[in-house]
């Protein structure tokens, strides 16, 4: 597969660059029988959708879902979905520039290396504008493991040096906090960083946490598929992301085995763990508590300030890049992460349990 | 796929458990005309095998390969290339008590979960053990690589709080330490520090580093498949691997844009990038840089202390787990870790310049 | 995978239903560079579309292509090719009867018992409508392999027992005879037939035969990836088609060894076969000579005729089916047949020889 | 993939080669807790296996299956299951001399074509004997499918011009009749035609019929991975079929629609059908009634005549073949078929209600 595919079971195939005339997710695999529409898919668009607030790009894309198959009187028929997002706010003139250069931190000269030639408008499809077509994708997974009492919960734990408290957390303030940090006195802090960071014509990255809730224990394969690889695939396909963590992975890397394995225990007459160092998985297969996993992500490499660079003719310059960029993508991202979590989860799902709603249920 | 195969185009199935009669790969899509013989892959099984010495388990296993098919006249056919690897040193009766309960940090809980009974002789499937299979499987592609001037090389970085001094490493010298380190004088820390922890009944995480040198700019794919999450993937993967970062990640997650932007440059009449914070690839596809990459491993969970569980009917135990095992599994990792990242090179050649070693060399 | 992707390097995805807004296609995998529009792709779906002449249903749809990301100034970019057909003649009205009921020789009750319920609006996922998708997909693939000088080429060879001869025929006529039939005198029998069966409000069945010319030897994989296997499959998924033979290969079963087996020689100094029952393949993979099979189409399940059945609660009734449905599907699958077969050959020609179009041509 | 492997969820991949120690299967995917031995699967090998009477060739293979993983106190585990059968009757020096030419009908020159040279012995991974790695795999899928109450049984229908008398046939008798024809008048005639061609230096084909009994409706999927496409390709996948036909698909395309329909109708208060023209499936997912298909197989390729073909440069030779040769494949190959059908019908079971056995058995 050339790797617009993702999933085995619940699959999703997505399309489109950034100043083309649309993007889009074709869902195979979802099981039929699942109430669906374009406004249950709205809010994770809307989450990821760029010019919510200050933080973010100016550039404002409306991202109204489209629904263009396989809903049938308000469910899903277990055929393919396909949704079409249109570009509306393409500025395409801003690119024209950079057809001649490679920007450092972006994937022009890989491009170009690996095709022979590019769509530069915008990044074309290595813009991070693709992943609003996994967003629309992964919503349906989340709002298929809703259906099932699992539920997906991604939040920002740091923006550069900033970190929240996560003993004085609300994790729903997710939701609405402008850095996507449920901490206020963090967020805020934060919020004061960006602005310094735009003021500065620079960027900065951040990390985003997850926790996956509900999730039975037995999903995931033992060998090459366990949970954790794929989550890590998944996770790590989004653009900005160079880093991955299951659970307390990698403080675990200095800790000792006394401190990391997690003992078993009997949790009000069911088998529960006193800790969760491990990220609810043991051998690559969900162990039933909360599948915990971190994204590190890096700054946005769009910045104001002039850079060192070469054109295509391999010739050493400096430039300045135009256009409209966010200085911190973190924010944005977390939907995108809770998205692909959604993905990886609900293909579990199918792969041990069939793509039956009625039988998943009588197991779930 | 039930998860015992790894690739798309070179591709590899593994097979077996600790304690049935062998393991084994079957390698199918290695082009043909590679020379291939037993004695060739014999050092990287030599490499991870148990009871080189005092850190490891003082379990002995011969690991010899031997091939089963797909090589004709010393060079590979082309065909699927099966390699069995004999279990020899099985002392299965050490096992007979964990049948009845579930070891802290192990998947005995969760294989029962999934598949309702497990084969509990050291772990079967989900045993380190597994990891002899991937070897043989790796090596044919680190062979394979080799062949076109790739060379893949992991090390250790730290075990526990040791860590090497990068700037006073001779990295051939991972090959023949006992801790994996290529800096003498961390390495004898790092003995010192294992050592400790036999004493104490404990063990301990560390952290591999790998290098990839050699890849041609213009490997992976755009979207779902890029080099970083197949890489991430197929690391994570790994039984004791819990995180994964591509180049200087985790940093970034706290840097400006500024800092962690690579800017290009002229190198030699061909371009190159001044750093290489991103880890070899931008846009998920090989820069031309090294590819580089860290495994956080977590510590042994078999500890011969006294720990918390409970039994099969869900009632709190405490349990003293006998067997041998290492006190510290990165050493032996080292390679696995070098293996998973040649597949996914290999594979991803292949995806890019097809299957015909006359081709392949005609672009590289 | 659900089943709406195929093609490993060279893949597509199909999505859409008969009576939604729209049906479409995403092409991942297609080699950088190659010159597409959407003009170039409308001649295939032009010869799907219904309603073109007496012999096929009298709805019209326009089934105008629009290409909608993947082409940048006149060339694919590498990136998946999405193409959106919109549905323009959906007359749902005639079809809200056969909510209540199964028709023969559809898939109505399949559906109901796979996914629960069903969009029966014209079949909705299993109309024939959903090829209209294919044809799209396969029109560049077809494209690609006319860059490489390989041809794919389809004709009716009979429908119901009007067979044409091969020995008067002008190939090159298929894409203009009303029947698909290369014999102008065949062609006319048959539309006596199909008018015969209009009248008897029946319908009728036929033989597509197609011939890829220009493949190179050493195309396909030697066990389950036959290409025999692929085309076979490719052809067996078009809806009507029960059967498919490579080469002679029904006659064959009844024929001797001597008379099947196709003897080398020498053509003009290159080795070629004196005939060529086999079909283009040895052992799975092309020889270098024509790649012939053929396609056995089963009448239109739809007629005018009093038919038995049941309803959704299983009483036995009699239906009559209204709608507007063709006579006979033959001279409209031509074009999905090759397209297909164009799928299949481009995918092994990726496989084979990467998906760098440089590379590609340096080989063929 | 690179063609060894077979199945989405229910998956084997197989090795080995004629002429090499051993061939194998591994079976990833088969859920825990089926009864699986040796002894459990010899009997579909010893149906397939050489030497069993005067029809096949003199060639005495033991095809003892060894399992070396996947099976625990006499269950499947649910991990791979690894399957060995040894070589043990290679005559290598037959086939020194076909190194130098291009035997017609075999895949001698092809592989030269694709892999650059070949293991030229016994036809290396083209021979027939590769198929005992599919029995091994098959037999676990149909031993799965009888815990289900699914069964697939296969037949000879006819060998040359010799065909059972459908009427007169014990079904049950192909499993003890040396040609595989439940029709014992049939099969002394085909007998003596088999007699006749082994006089005359030649060899004959035949077809081979299969049902699938027990399947419920609603396996399979819409589009490209319909049941008829699915089983298709694993049919056409064995060596020598040239040709495969769902129900009675041939015979359809030159009928009419009245005739091919097959009516609904109350079945003792179930759902039926009146005939079962479509072989079973519709819109590719089953109906519940019979699946039913057939292969159509070439005569041997390896015949004793002189024959015409080309050696190595090209050059135009008389050449004899030596060599131990079945005259006719069709009586081995009906356990083929029947494992590869099973192969298919295992695979859509996962699928559809997967891979856990309790979940399984309470739909079914």
């Amino acid at each position: 597969m050339a790797g617009s595919t993702f999933g085995k079971q619940f699959q999703i195939t997505t399309w489109g660059e950034s100043h083309g005339p649309a993007l889009g997710v074709v869902i195979d695999g979802c099981p039929a029988g699942l109430p669906l529409s374009a406004e249950l898919i709205q809010p994770y668009l809307d989450r990821r959708k760029p010019g919510r607030n200050a933080l973010s790009t100016p550039r404002k894309e409306e991202d109204q879902a489209e629904i263009l198959s396989g809903v049938f009187e308000g469910k899903t028929t277990g055929c393919p979905i396909s949704i079409l997002i249109r570009n509306t706010s393409q500025h395409s003139s801003d690119y024209s520039e950079i057809a001649g250069y490679y920007r450092p931190g972006h994937a022009d000269y890989t491009f170009d290396q690996k095709f022979g030639f590019r769509d530069y408008r915008g990044g074309g499809r290595s813009s991070g504008r693709e992943t609003a077509a996994r967003v629309a994708g992964g919503a349906v997974a989340a709002l298929f493991l809703k259906e099932l009492g699992i539920t997906v919960q991604a939040y920002t734990e740091s923006i550069g040096d900033v970190k929240i408290n996560p003993f004085s957390c609300n994790f729903d303030d997710a939701l609405t906090s402008p850095t996507g940090m449920p901490d206020e006195d963090a967020s805020k802090r934060a919020e004061e960083l960006i602005a310094k960071c735009k003021e500065e014509s620079d960027s900065v990255g951040g990390v985003i946490r997850c926790r996956v809730t509900g999730v039975p224990a037995g999903l995931g394969e033992p060998v090459f598929d366990k949970l954790d690889a794929t989550l890590g695939k998944a996770i790590l396909s989004i653009g900005a992301v160079k880093a991955f963590e299951m659970g307390d992975g990698i403080l675990g890397s200095s800790s000792r085995g006394s401190q990391f394995n997690d003992p078993f225990c009997d949790r009000d007459g069911r088998i529960g763990k006193m800790t969760n160092h491990a990220g609810g998985t043991l051998g690559g297969i969900s162990d039933g508590d909360d599948i915990v996993f971190r994204a590190f992500i890096k700054p946005t490499p769009s910045i104001y300030q002039t850079q060192k660079t070469v054109n295509k003719q391999g010739e050493e310059i400096d430039i300045n890049i135009k256009g409209r960029h966010d200085p911190v993508i973190v924010p944005r991202a977390v939907v995108v992460v809770e998205c692909m979590a959604s993905l990886v989860i609900a293909d579990a799902v199918l792969c041990s349990l069939g793509s039956r709603m009625d039988l998943i249920r009588k197991f779930l």
